[in-house]
């Protein structure tokens, strides 16, 4: 039997899983003992290791991999963006096929990246750059392609989440969750990618592109984070009968330009009902409903990282592309690679239409709850419902949230209610679906 | 472009759905206007139909289909057994790779049927086979590929989970939701095949193969259905903090038996905790979870049934082996294929391990609690629970829940039970997860 030279670049967690599954005695399909590891790049060639390697596998030179005829696919598992975006594009001028985690190279240069693989016949496989070992990428390309999408929105990054479900159940202050995550590994020593929201958005911007077939500016993405979470709105939310999720959110807009599809796309925190399926996804699990026609809406949850599910979607990436370079012909398999098809764009922030929470904190004098209403209304914003849910020292808390609205009408209003003599602070404005 | 010319055979409910997406004038991806319907087969050329079809399109001659040497992929969406599998064999033995709906053909005649595949060159693919629109079969074949699959457990069948819901929800009796659900078109005119398990039953043999990769009898799955469920469980079960459901289970055993791999298969009503995932998966909804190695569990949801759902599958099916096809190399794809790599076999009736529930109507003396807790544990069955619900009349009504036990221990203490003199009637039994 033919096999599947693969030459891997980086052996960190996800690195010494897919090593893992390939030297594995479990009872798994035969075809995975057609996967070979040629050879293996890291830094430091010395460096002491849980897995013992034989000497002649490794190299600390990634470039010798990619010069190496014998080897057919290239796995990219090193992470950072502009080396790893380097190994990746020479990888596919040298005829080689790639497999990625890099969900941040993916989001910043997939235009470039996508269109380099299809010049030079060969495929960037990316199911582990989104949702850890969640099919999502596969389904997308392939079981979906029937379909026209019309919305995604997903709890798509495992640390925010871990953090959030902490901080609910045990009413925990945000900075000693994340200190927690940290310790626990759940969170890096960095934290900013995840917590601000950029790896959500990074990873929404992929979906995007897959689904909807246009490319996406990435830094037109409407980003937050759960950073400035308090714990107050948590509580609140939960009395209300909602959870607080950072959720990714895309979808079709009905805004009209002419041939180029309008999107509407946010990453930030949100109030979602409790009786929301995305509600009970806890922990590091990750989860993402697709609303697509004919096929209705569906759900795909499970963990959204670690070394075994990354690891996991790695390797169905390299068989994949094993079995379709077995079939030898020159000629690409269309849902197995990825070509926009579509002009896409990224409405502006005043454009997006969503549903908002706001937090007020004002003076305890009759008539405020009045005024605010008021002043919503002025701006043609629908209130779904407006509490007064704390009072103490003369001070009143009123969370308001709305029906559907855009950001600009939105935003106006919440300027004007911030000036009125009895509010003394906007404490806190999140999503809702 | 290379067109892929399909024959379609069986113009009802999905029929029509894939008629519909492929004449589709939404934004979907350009590759599906590469598909070309060449025939239609149905029993009344004359029928008056809600969508026109040329009249050079329809004949009333399947045969006429698989003979055209114009058609690569022949769809079978006609339904029934006999008929249906001799026209996929014929099918695939004219070299036509075949798309179907019919879990219970496949389930019956897999083996015969895989294998013809394979022995002339072409693919018989499925996806529409099992909860409707929800990508299953794709994800195992191709993105769990890279993992050892452990268990799978679902809501595979929409009609039961809908009458349980109903059930559930409006506290109704199971004829008269039975009689709803005809009504509204969610159970058939004969739902014996639904409400008896059979179609559950048809679905995790599917997935069983395809997971574990051995054959297995279809008849050997120990089989129950919703129609012995009474509303008194129900509102127990609510009670005691569990919701139920019908659930397909099937799992590697630990029982040991050389080089066959022992699997622990059934389909029964059965409790689930109201925490459980699958307990919020409500109406025609179906949900799988699947637990592998190293990926850990994870869950796809989505709509069970329906005309959009199945035709998107079915579509999806299209376009795989169209893209395969355009690859115009006589090899085939392995993962796209299947043939069985392992032995498996399913382990009997009284080998069975798992939970259990059993509602006993007793008299009411003191004592007889002590009683029915001495019986199990002399058999070796360990209690979770031993709790008394309702009692009038003299009557008492007793609900046990088990630890895991094998049905072997469960069915002989259940037997001595039944005839203690305090012991009028064991009024139902289910299964737990």
């Amino acid at each position: 039997m033919q096999k599947c030279k693969i030459g891997i670049i980086g052996f960190g967690t996800v690195g010494k899983g897919i090593y893992r599954i390939l030297n594995s005695q479990s009872s798994i399909h035969p075809i995975l003992k057609e996967i070979e590891i040629v050879g293996i790049a890291v830094k430091n060639i010395n460096k002491k290791r849980d897995i013992e390697l034989e000497n002649n596998l490794l190299t600390n030179n990634p470039f010798k991999l990619i010069d190496d005829p014998n080897i057919d696919v290239i796995v990219e598992v090193m992470g950072g963006i502009d080396i790893a975006k380097d190994i990746i594009l020479k990888s596919l001028k040298a005829g080689k096929s790639v497999v990625t985690a890099n969900k941040a190279v993916i989001a910043r240069f997939g235009t470039e990246i996508y269109t380099t693989a299809t010049k030079y016949g060969v495929y960037v496989l990316t199911e582990a750059a989104v949702c850890g070992g969640i099919p999502i990428i596969e389904p997308l390309k392939r079981s979906l392609r029937s379909n026209q999408i019309n919305k995604m929105v997903g709890i798509i990054n495992g640390t925010t989440n871990f953090i959030l479900t902490k901080m609910t159940k045990e009413k925990a202050d945000y900075k000693e969750t994340l200190k927690l995550a940290q310790k626990l590994g759940f969170a890096e020593f960095d934290p900013t990618a995840d917590v601000e929201g950029h790896d959500a958005a990074d990873k929404i911007s992929i979906l995007t592109e897959l689904a909807f077939g246009g490319k996406i500016n990435r830094d037109s993405i409407s980003t937050e984070g759960i950073n400035q979470i308090n714990i107050k709105d948590i509580e609140y939310a939960n009395k209300l009968g909602f959870e607080i999720k950072l959720l990714a959110f895309s979808e079709r807009s009905d805004i009209n330009s002419n041939d180029s599809l309008s999107l509407n796309i946010w990453v930030g925190p949100s109030l979602i009902p409790k009786s929301h399926p995305l509600a009970a996804v806890e922990g590091v699990n990750n989860a993402i409903l697709i609303e697509a026609n004919p096929l209705g809406e569906i759900m795909l949850y499970g963990p959204g990282a670690g070394s075994g599910p990354t690891a996991s979607s790695v390797v169905s990436d390299i068989l994949n592309l094993h079995a379709s370079l077995l079939k030898n012909s020159s000629s690409i398999d269309p849902l197995l690679s990825f070509n926009f098809w579509k002009d896409c764009h990224v409405i502006d922030f005043n454009q997006i239409s969503k549903k908002n929470y706001l937090r007020i904190i004002c003076l305890d004098t009759p008539g405020v709850i009045g005024k605010i209403g008021d002043l919503f209304g002025n701006n043609d914003v629908s209130i779904e419902s407006i509490v007064q849910l704390d009072a103490s020292e003369n001070k009143a808390e009123i969370v308001v949230i709305t029906h559907e609205v855009t950001n600009g009408k939105f935003e106006k209003s919440k300027k004007e209610i911030s000036v009125l003599s009895e509010v003394e602070l906007i404490a806190s404005q999140l999503s809702c679906i």
